[in-house]
């Protein structure tokens, strides 16, 4: 199943949200990473122009959004739902790793609708929506500030989301990177800048041949970890060369 | 080391961001997450009423910020920074993933001081700014929708930093990968070293000031790649400096 269909079928239920702009900030957050459905329970004050001004290009997912009254009608359907839950509750889902938890979630969006589920920013969700749940997700943070902030936690989590998706998909990888643009210097191309270089530094007097010390070696582990291009030794050893012109030597390399 | 010290020595540096809401979110962000240093260069509105509310109990980060006029100074003594860039930039370090950057960056932190660096919210980076850094990451976006929010995108780097620095893996990649026999140079010596080779180059007429072409960007990506030690640029600080006596013309850097 492609990734992007795997992100279409998780949930976003955002439970009790005191503050639009959260709202919006969540919406933000999911498009950007490929997710699109959301859902409110009980929001306090939605639809905002708040919400609508955090929201940016994001405010579609905002009018799609569906508003219920209870988390069970925001989870009907679901073959899986991840509760967000700073602490461990009595005889709730143990809690994992976003890491762990979201490659899990992706696993079972293969077989149907699964949820992410966030409570209230201040109180968190209760319990009795805990239950309501298959698994639990902490997000790690400071012991001395742990205070996220909802559409931050929100960003995190569809984040690993779209994370575990493309995981071991080298096409993402290829996009991202850019390998050298110029064909990488061969060893004997390699070895003529170590001899030019040290010609140079002959003639400059900066190396004393007869006690040449750790230089050598030094400058080799220094370009040995570059991975020099053609192109780059080309350009060092004109530096060089120019410089062998104006003290009046000639090539040695 | 411990993981709160290696996070600690973790900068965030805005550059020149716009909506002040957005340093209280990444104030916030950086707290949950264990990092405390905030550098702003050229903020368009700080300190502002605005930034205080969206930092809620992370407002000492923000009372701490150091402001400044230049990503230069912002850099100042730091031994690796991470550019966020959302193309690859002509000439400009490989852009990798969050999770394997920030253990880069995590790997560098026992080093000395690191710096993660974000844009302005419309602009971005500078490609003379993300020239400054020895590497560069994108957060994956749905290629549909990829205006990720910069509080947003403090937030996941922040968090894969704390990943990072509690995996655990530390341990394993020391034994791994050889450790830096000397210390690594800072932002500023780079610096020197790239005026030296400019008026070097210059000198010898192998740059034309008037038109300089890609030449010093090819050199800043090559070195950048290197992870230069302070005791290299010592030692091609000393090349440079034997063939300027011999040409005549005394050091400019």
């Amino acid at each position: 199943m492609k990734p992007e269909v795997l992100l279409s079928r998780i949930r976003v239920v955002l439970c009790r949200p005191s503050h639009p702009g959260n709202i919006g900030a969540a919406a933000r957050a999911m498009k950007t990473m490929g997710l699109s459905d959301l859902r409110l329970v009980s929001p306090k004050q939605f639809p905002d122009p708040e919400a609508d001004t955090r929201a940016t290009g994001a405010v579609d997912l905002l009018a799609n959004a569906r508003v219920s009254d209870s988390l069970a009608e925001a989870l009907h359907g679901c073959v899986f739902a991840v509760a967000l839950s700073a602490r461990q509750r009595d005889l709730g889902p143990a809690i994992g790793t976003p890491r762990d938890t979201m490659a899990r979630l992706l696993e079972r969006a293969s077989l149907g609708e699964v949820a992410l589920v966030f409570g209230n920013e201040t109180m968190g969700l209760s319990n009795e929506e805990v239950l309501q749940c298959q698994a639990a997700v902490t997000i790690p943070t400071s012991p001395d500030f742990s205070s996220l902030n909802l559409g931050a936690a929100v960003q995190v989590l569809c984040y690993e989301c779209r994370m575990a998706a493309f995981s071991g998909a080298a096409p993402l990888r290829e996009q991202l990177t850019t390998p050298f643009t110029a064909p990488p210097a061969t060893h004997d191309e390699i070895e003529g800048l170590y001899g030019h270089l040290e010609a140079v530094m002959t003639d400059t007097g900066f190396l004393n041949p007869a006690q040449p010390g750790r230089l050598l070696p030094k400058l080799r582990r220094l370009f040995g970890r570059a991975d020099l291009e053609r192109d780059e030794v080309n350009i060092l050893r004109g530096i060089l060369a120019a410089t062998q012109q104006r003290t009046g030597h000639g090539r040695k390399g």
